[in-house]
């Protein structure tokens, strides 16, 4: 049984702020700010490719009421919502998870970098994906 | 009316990759990797606070489904889904969208700082996120 599993059987203990027929969400206990929330399915999936549409809906619809409660009780102005979804995007437990990263002005955090498409190539990609 | 609503209404080009009833998906233009997709609800809204939750509801079964051609069309490994939720964390568009960044092995790119709470400080903030 993975962690997150253990985590909705009661088996290992987690500080739950949210739960429905569907859905639980616990503090993460490494936190980038405080309030940094992780919202699962109860039933293991490892990945978006693989959760069904009723509950992913209503992961994300729980994502949303979080984020509110994030704003509103933690006195934050915005938050990340970021799903790595598989290993090579940083997914470490293979239960799919949305995190929820409350944010402070200027911390830093979030970079991306700016890359350019050759010549050609954003007409190829657009063709791949669209096939 | 914002850069995302003139691509929807057709006055800005974009590499369109997926079109529903609700929802628009295009490559970012300055993409973190080839593939780089950006997924917005038709009807602009600011953000996850402001999205009705059909339009929420499409949008995620878009990034899905978008996610899905990622690995299998662009042989990619893994994506993540990244929603920058108002400006503190990052939204520079007000007009809600979901990233889908395709990624690969050891670009070193989605580093977060892992934290700790002080005693006590993970049950106040579960109080306050449940109230």
């Amino acid at each position: 049984m993975c962690v997150f599993c253990k985590i909705i059987a009661g088996e290992i203990p987690a500080y739950k702020v949210y739960e429905d027929e569907r859905v639980l969400a616990f503090l993460d206990i490494t936190p980038v700010h405080v309030g940094h929330t992780l919202v699962i399915p109860k039933k293991h999936v490892a990945n978006l490719e693989a959760i069904e549409s009723d509950d992913l809906t209503a992961l994300i619809l729980a994502v949303k009421k979080i984020g509110k409660k994030i704003k509103e009780n933690l006195a934050y102005d915005g938050y990340n919502v970021l799903e790595n979804n598989d290993p090579v995007a940083g997914q470490v437990i293979s239960h799919i998870h949305f995190h929820l990263i409350p944010r402070k002005a200027g911390d830093g955090l979030n970079r991306w970098p700016d890359n350019k498409y050759a010549e050609g190539e954003e007409e190829d990609t657009m063709n791949k994906l669209k096939s």
